[in-house]
């Protein structure tokens, strides 16, 4: 079935394209999904590539249960505020009804502090640096696949540090050297760094830090958060160590996730009419070839051209699309709605020729390549296309990302033709508001270091205190 | 603080060690658990291990979710009946009371033949070969930790084939081809492979093939399950195709799984009285490099010469102790304890003569090595290590596989010394029961192809059918 056109609907397109591309279907429980076997590939790349970096920064790998006792939850006001409307409960199990009903995780910040309280004692046991893979609930009113659903699968780093300055460095580290790093790099889906404002920060958070990627309908993503949650849980959980002064101290926090939602970024960052496009770092399929015959005589032949090249290509993830039933055209576009970086087509007349044909995902056209510079052509393809798609998606962001010199121009901006809209920001709460009821463009970052504004505030024309990126986000 | 010795109380020191090596430890919620970032390191290694050997068999991953509506469990009516008192069941969630409960996934078929039923509509969509990692929910009314927790991780395969033939074929390939491969190869625990009898088959199987491992005190430890599951889940949940007969059939079905648990078996297969030992293949630090000064002019030369050491031993996992507030012989214990399968240790007077001293953990005494053979030894020692632990591990078993002759011998033989005791077995559910009743033991495994018994039942003297093997396990 032909894909419904971005610019005409855009939600039914990736709608569509997640169901095409088989990444991910609903499943029965409200909100849920079964992550399919193309998706799940695409998933295990990504946390690969997330996992590596998490090691490369010092942290290890743990897992605490997902069951969390509710008076747990409470002990920290802003976050039970933050996620009590949120939580699923656990009422009853092995045939009784509980004691206690148990949460099941919303994200694990309550149990990781109560435990922390008898890991920490000292000084010396700190900083801990410490991370896990795991799957999260949130009641969700409005699901989508992937972008936001009731059990979604993430990371969530939960370190514990002697200073305020040693957690801020771990949280901005984090967001750097792990999360923009992997999503630009691996994901080629270009991210803006920044502060969240106070009133979309954690529940429970002094400082959030985020990284905010553009969409193909000019509508924000949040892509990764990276909290700075200074003693708060420490606080509310006693976590107290004995300092190198030889006083009692609160621990300081931080803790960051980024989760399946990022394969929903990918989706939206790259895809065009036909589907998919996959950046190669992080396609499960890097190379598909497409023998072409008719003939029996020529099926063998093509086949073993195939293999061969097929071979040569590893350690890329290469597969041959040697399916009887269906016709080369068919598979071309099949590949295409999958988002495989770059196709090999290889015919009878290609081989008499002694070439392929390649056909680029990120760009129209194709071209032909002898068959002996195959290898080096893909190879160094695997960089291009890559290369590419990112400065695509780089180049759309730039030329959706404004600067409004008044509030009608913030409010007309945000809506046509929508992306980020940068202007002085007063600081107040309720300018911020006003943005969301008029337009319903949220702050989604402020520079990371604040530093002074020039002009006013975009909404109430008093003297800014810094500037502000607006945009309509998911 | 000293371990109780394995001879003296086999529990105390499970536990023992599982604390003091830093594994785990038990978590708020009624029989949950904490893995702490060793023992998190160690089941990674298990995960890669299994997961290579998944796909190299032909198998993709997905991921279905966690809850599964509370009809849906009740379709299969031996699974309900296996399942239903284990379950955890969410009744409230998004602070609303639900429509209908949500169990959490205590195994998945049901969830996932449901969906299977969406996906395979011809035989040309058969075979499916899945496999999800996951979190489980059983209520456990005797936890312990890895080994029975409310909360456990694992890989479960479930799998959809055109015939009842290729689908016990599966599930015999994965116990062999995955599971005993992986468990015998990189755990170095030795299994024996084999059929369930009726009364121990997973709930709703046809057929069950266990591999069963002995823990050194001498009680058995179902290692992992493979399941021949016929048309049972593809009757409840209406999955048919068409066949290559133009006719209506239902899909065959296999489910498998291997867990944390692996993680107690290590322990309790390869454990001494100093702790841990642990394979060089699975062991998440494979050589520690103890350096030892006194004066601070010997520090720095000590210092340079173990960093230089462990850097000619990359790619093997090599960590560096260079803590300053412990001594030699405490850190010589911690790592012991931990398992670690080689130590390094670096002296002045080491230096001098141009040489380290090595320790295995495998075997007592420490052996000089010249400092340029060192790389050579250490990678020679990895494997003799790993073929050595297994060794052991053979020959305890061996060492405590009896025959019974009687039912007296059986009897006898289970509880003192333990271990597998083989013997004739008529087939009736009553005389496994009486086993049961009598010595806490039960079958732990029958031949994998059912063969001719010479003989008679050891408990009602009637003509055997097969030979099975007893123990108490776990």
């Amino acid at each position: 079935m032909a894909l419904p056109r971005q610019s005409e609907d855009f939600p039914a397109w990736y709608q569509e394209v997640v169901k095409q591309a088989d990444m991910a279907e609903p499943s029965l429980a409200r909100g849920t999904m079964v992550i399919k076997p193309y998706g799940w590939a695409i998933w295990e790349v990504i946390q690969r590539a997330i996992d590596d970096r998490i090691k490369a920064t010092g942290h290890q790998n743990y897992y605490f249960p997902m069951f969390i006792p509710a008076h747990l939850l409470e002990k920290e006001k802003e976050h039970v505020e933050g996620f009590a409307p949120e939580v699923a409960v656990v009422t009853h199990a092995g045939g009784e009804k509980l004691e206690e009903p148990l949460v099941v995780r919303p994200t694990s910040e309550t149990i990781i502090w109560h435990t922390y309280a008898k890991w920490i004692q000292s000084y010396r046991d700190l900083p801990l640096l410490y991370n896990q893979w795991a799957n999260i609930v949130r009641w969700e009113l409005r699901p989508r696949l992937f972008l936001r659903t009731t059990e979604f699968l993430w990371q969530e780093g939960h370190t514990a540090h002697e200073t305020a300055e040693e957690a801020i460095h771990e949280a901005r580290k984090v967001l750097h050297e792990v999360y923009l790093d992997a999503v630009e790099r691996v994901l080629a889906m270009p991210v803006r760094a920044g502060r969240k404002s106070p009133s979309e920060r954690f529940a429970g958070a002094e400082e959030t830090y985020t990284m905010e990627a553009l969409m193909r309908d000019r509508k924000a993503l949040q892509a990764g958060t990276s909290h700075y949650l200074g003693q708060n849980f420490a606080k509310a959980y006693g976590v107290k160590f004995l300092g190198r002064d030889g006083q009692e101290h609160f621990a300081y926090a931080t803790s960051w996730g980024v989760s399946t939602r990022l394969i929903g970024g990918v989706i939206m960052t790259h895809g065009d009419d036909k589907g998919l496009r996959l950046p190669p770092a992080l396609a499960p399929i890097q190379v598909v070839v497409v023998p072409i015959y008719r003939a029996e005589d020529e099926k063998a032949l093509v086949l073993e051209a195939a293999a061969k090249i097929a071979a040569e290509l590893t350690p890329l993830r290469v597969h041959v699309d040697d399916r009887a039933e269906f016709r080369p055209g068919y598979k071309f576009n099949e590949w295409e709605l999958k988002g495989v970086p770059v196709r090999i087509e290889l015919g009878p007349r290609d081989l008499d020729a002694g070439q392929v044909t390649l056909a680029r995902r990120d760009v129209e056209g194709k071209q032909a390549c002898p068959v002996p510079e195959v290898t080096a052509r893909i190879t160094a393809l695997m960089d291009e296309v890559q290369d590419s798609l990112f400065r695509q998606a780089v180049e759309f962001r730039d030329a959706h990302t404004f600067r409004a010199n008044d509030y009608g121009e913030l409010a007309k901006l945000v809506d046509d033709p929508g992306g980020f809209v940068v202007g002085g920001w007063c600081g107040d709460a309720e300018c911020e508001a006003k943005v969301k009821a008029d337009t319903k463009a949220t702050i989604r970052y402020l520079p990371l270091d604040p530093e002074p504004a020039e002009g006013d505030c975009l909404v109430c024309g008093r003297r800014a205190t810094e500037e502000a990126a607006w945009a309509v986000a998911y």
